[in-house]
């Protein structure tokens, strides 16, 4: 086939900065327009120095003009401005959002965690959720999702659809800094976070908790209630999600067992590892693999799953890409990586 | 009072260098014999350059002579050893072991954890738990608290005591390296752990978890169940602790902080933050301060509390030292910091 | 003696919390106003959390009034605020300035390095510079040095003084990234520094250049030269200076040896190690200390010499208080840490 | 053209893991055996949890039998362990060594700067070297540079063979810990090199010291002479060399500049940065670029040039892949990433 011409909105920023590390490796794909908010007018090496092969390219502005004639745009826009954007863009262009705008299918959800009106929903760009893939297919519109949501969903969805566990999740998940993008905040400086463990959004209310919840609710767990906290680590990439709930009566270590091996058996980007070995973060960086492990504990009576991946990869461009080869009839694993870069 | 004379056995190992660090700001105390295994024979500025004024001390071989004639002894070694060690120390000299030999009631708990025969039960040194500072006065052996147990301990302790939660208690907690102690791993290498999350001891295997459930009981909850996931961070230093339980019945979020405020107002290292914050590693690194936090999570009805201290320190050495204060009739807080240093 | 009154301007920054963490374990001392900018009236815990004991201190405005009736006032402001704030103050109070307004002699090199006028020249606070120590006793205006001049001076200065070396010095340091300070800068983010190097201010362009030639010349060498290279580590806290230069004719390995031993024999924060250690700024995170080891490269007759310090501590804040110390007349290391936190 | 099928001997090693890493995304490439020492027997997804689709390879020992029949052969052994491997492939095999065994072409280099006797010497595989592409054609030997030489020499070179500086040369480089391997050894824990910066081989004896004046010997300078520090940085991966050397009677800052842009104008894993930027690790990060930049500091007449690699893909398995290919006729760049993983 021809090569699609992609253009990506707000690529100074990570996301924006990790769709392009991938699109350049990607063997159907020419890239097209780059454009900024405050960043337009300098050149992308700038801000991302790695992109060697485009460091000489000057960003746009982020207008319809600029946008017009590509066949997918990516969009990595702060909250709130991608339904302005998208709407200036044909129905026959592919739009990948890599916001939040459009995640969520419950409205009260969205006001409730993120306050205003929501903007709508969009297929969501999470193939190995139940019947997803095929929902995914052909569609012009895609809501990629949130890092943690993706990783704490894969860690525990075999057990939730299997009924394996009581829906009462309990989700600790270490991030690296860039989840939070460039935000020039004072805690999110070097110098306060090398060295250093902390918390943020304790208490349930995060908003990755809602769209954890839906996406257990879409495995078959009807009143799945999640809590939900994040710990800052003192990396720059990488989710390590430690995932746990009630083991259901009946259930045991063998049928999870089971139930993840059945789940993930054909899945090419969710790796369950060997009986015995826990995931690493570093294992999936830079890749759009997820490592998974997961243990009964008798004593206590719960399911310990522990899920690790590249909150910017698997996390966010990754999964748009990916998504991307499924709405466009591409093979799904077309252009992205699955061997992580260690040590 | 004239000086006490102490002794460091194992004091090439982390948690004897942070013995000898806290010691030095100590005003009651002459440092006296440093002995080590395989090191004994080297200076200990080979192996702690930080120690400067001690830089130049041999260390000798861990022999009763060499450890006679001391008033308190600091033990700091591996797993077993210490039995031995302190069979042949008078009962007049005061014991501080470091390791986890002693720390344990139950036999039943060692044997299912630690394998092998109990050694014996010495006073726990954990003043903030409810009674065991008065336990401690006199006493001439204390068994120090490992590192999780005390963060994860004081985080939940006071809503625990007050019967606040329902004990089924989910720990997640990130740990710097230094935890592991020197033991050369290929897993704690550098290169391994730097930009890395990782878990271990999943399931309820670590040997920390009778530990944390021992304390609970003396708490009040007999019937105490933790689940417990310890996250190797990439930090030298600090343990953050999250710790979340089901809200009891009638319960609510001014209870819980009521109780917090009451338990820890007069606890000279156990520091509530003020609403709205959440401790950090950093603020307690290298002090013996837990800085604590808690939120009531009403979407689904648990508590979630966070701790942070000092693995080494408050998790270590310094609590072993507060416990030495207490068991000497010294004031409590003597030589040991509360300020951490950070950034 | 009375307890000194002091106040901090700047207390919100990296340089004031230092100088606070300092002053809380000096025994000398009242901690009295703690003055910000932007940050004035926000409580200094929710800026330096680890000031346990002083975080419910409110900040206040930066004025005459509130630094008036105290007897020391430190300063950590903007590069050239600290004149006008000086001026405000009596010439009895004593006023360390953390900032470069006070530091360079020679009007030339301010305006070809800073630019604008030169604001004049304060005693500056580096004790170990040959005749300096004398020069401070009494004085009520100091000027800290730079945190890069303070270890490279260090490092070379014995063989400098002796003409032991030809001062034609290449400096290359590894800087942790809290030397920049607070500022919200894209390439101080964590995402940005943490697992990456990098150099900045290359050429004889960074502002501490002129500063450590001046020092090279008060220790004898009239016409030194200094290439001065910068290097950002992913760390928090430290320096770690490679400072080398050609062999001065006759010189060899042991006159170089002899003349670091003299040279910092009574030394009490400059602590040479032993011929085949090397320095690391662990060992000296926190203190007041400054680790240095040299050795002759007689393949390319070269003097290699290589210095540590926390940038923060020795390199700001400690020899600020060191300084304050020799001009009270107090003795010169109270209140000084000397043993770093590590590991 | 068919497969190439390529062995691995020291696959567990991290040398063994990066060509490991690069050769799954090489095109003209089947792995066959992977071997280890001590490690054989052991699958290696244990080691490289990262190289996914071989995790559940098994490692086999390194024997003649078990490295027959593969076209090419990388070899990541300890010192002097290649020689005896490869006198047993035969010649038509290319067997590339990523140790130090046949890099150097002096024996009494040999032997000053390792011991023992010289092994020989074969093809160096730094294809940016003068005249070097074309001496690699066709070889079926290739000693593979080392990291701190390959980084030093690149930034230099063009200064050095236009004669625009004199030849003596002072580099200072930072470093990640994974040069060091994965040696078992104190200093290398993460508790003691995260936070911390360190030196090692101070003063003439880092045995990369003559590798570096070879290739400026080859690159025209007769009697180049190098200072060489390294210095462990707090990271994984990557290496900032910052060089510099007084600049050569009648050069400029133009001349340099224009001899750095002939120089690296077609070289495809070169890259000269535009003018201001400088280079940093993670720009290059798992990627076969160098990134170089220079500058003239006037007021010491010296050339300060820095360049940053990645010192396991272009200091180790990348530059020995390039290597390869350019021996085999393959596309030089064949397979080889020039994007790095940042941030």
């Amino acid at each position: 086939m021809a090569s699609l011409k992609i253009a990506v909105a707000g690529a100074s920023g990570y996301a924006g900065g990790e769709v392009l590390r991938l699109l350049l490796a990607h063997p159907e794909v020419e890239i097209g327009a780059l454009t900024a908010g405050s960043n337009a007018g300098s050149a992308l090496g700038t801000h991302h120095p790695h992109l060697t092969p485009l460091a000489g390219r000057v960003l746009s502005d982020t207008t319809p003009e600029v946008l017009a004639g590509h066949d997918v745009v990516f969009l990595g826009l702060p909250h709130g401005a991608s339904a302005v954007v998208a709407a200036e863009l044909g129905d026959d262009v592919l739009v990948v959002d890599c916001g939040a705008d459009f995640r969520l299918s419950d409205p009260a959800d969205w006001t409730a965690f993120y306050g205003g009106e929501h903007a709508g929903t969009w297929p969501y760009g999470l193939p190995e959720l139940p019947g997803q893939r095929d929902r995914l297919v052909g569609t012009r519109r895609i809501a990629a999702p949130g890092c943690f949501p993706t990783v704490s969903t894969l860690s525990i969805l075999p057990a939730v659809a299997e009924g394996l566990v009581e829906p009462e999740v309990v989700v600790v998940a270490a991030t690296g800094t860039s989840g939070a993008g460039k935000s020039l905040k004072p805690h999110l400086l070097g110098s306060e976070v090398m060295g250093q463990a902390s918390v943020y959004g304790v208490g349930g209310v995060h908003r990755h908790t809602p769209e954890i919840e839906q996406n257990l609710r879409l495995a078959g767990a009807a009143d799945a209630r999640v809590s939900f906290t994040p710990v800052l680590a003192p990396m720059s990439r990488g989710i390590l999600a430690t995932v746990s709930a009630p083991l259901a009566a009946g259930a045991d270590g063998d049928a999870v067992r089971a139930a993840y091996e059945k789940a993930y058996a054909d899945e090419p980007f969710v790796h369950l590892l060997p009986e015995g070995q826990w995931p690493q973060t570093k294992a999936v960086l830079g890749s759009n693999c997820v490592h998974v492990q997961v243990a009964v504990d008798s004593r206590v009576s719960r399911v310990v799953a522990v899920g690790a991946i590249d909150n910017l990869t698997k996390g966010t461009a990754g999964t748009a890409i990916q998504s991307m080869n499924v709405a466009l009839g591409l093979p799904e694993t077309l252009g992205l990586p699955v061997v992580g870069v260690a040590p």
